[in-house]
C-alpha cells in the first residue's frame, strides 16, 4: 500500500469530502481551508512535485484547470473570482508530495500570494 | 492591433526582459516582482481568464508548468522551492485578462497565499 496520503485519498483508503472525481482527477476539501471555498485538485497519477512533470503529463495538467474552473463555478467563485496555486517544495509550504492545486475563493484575495 | 498588454510583449510590441520564448508561450520578469524571482509565463494564444481554458489547450497550461520548472532551475529556486499562481477575475487580483502563471521564489513563502 503506498504511503502517499494523496493517493491513498483517491483510493478512497482515506475519507475526505470528494467534490468531484473522473478517471484522471479528483478534487476534494482542504482540511486547513484558507478561504470560505479552498478545494485541492490532485491528478489520480502520482507525481511528486511541479519539476516531475513531464511532457507526457501536459495534458493532465491542463485537465485540473478544467476541474478547477469546473469546481469554482459550481462553488459560485467563478465571477467575483478564484487564485489557484501550486507549492513546489520546502520554500513554497509544499505539505504533500503529490502535485495538488489549490483553489481559493469567496474572499479577497491578497498580493503578495504569501 | 491588439490592446492586450500581454499580447503585445509576445508580439514585441512593448518591451520586457524575456527570460525565454517559444513558439507557444513566453517568460518574462514580472515588473513589481513580489519575490527575488518573480517571473510570468504566459501562452501566446489570447486567453482572458482560467475559465476561458477548453479542452484544446489543455497541453498548453501543461507547457506553461513545463517552462515555469525550467525557468526555476536556471534561477536556482527548484530545489529550495517556488510557488506558481494563477489569479481568475476581480477577487483574486487579477491584473491583466491574458493568463499568465506567476513563478515565486528565492525567499520562504508564507501562508495563506494571500
Amino acid at each position: 500500500m503506498t504511503d502517499c496520503l494523496f493517493c491513498r485519498i483517491a483510493e478512497r483508503g482515506i475519507p475526505a469530502k470528494i467534490l468531484y472525481e473522473d478517471e484522471l482527477s479528483l478534487a476534494f476539501e482542504d482540511v486547513n481551508p484558507q478561504a470560505p471555498t479552498h478545494v485541492l485538485v490532485i491528478p489520480r497519477k502520482h507525481i511528486p512535485t511541479a519539476l516531475d512533470i513531464r511532457e507526457e503529463d501536459k495534458g493532465l495538467i491542463g485537465h485540473l484547470y478544467i476541474v478547477a474552473s469546473k469546481i469554482a463555478r459550481e462553488k459560485g467563485i467563478a465571477q467575483p473570482g478564484f487564485r489557484l496555486v501550486m507549492n513546489c517544495n520546502r520554500d513554497a509550504g509544499q505539505a504533500v508530495y503529490h502535485i495538488h492545486l489549490h483553489v481559493l475563493g469567496g474572499r479577497r484575495m491578497h498580493w503578495p500570494p504569501g
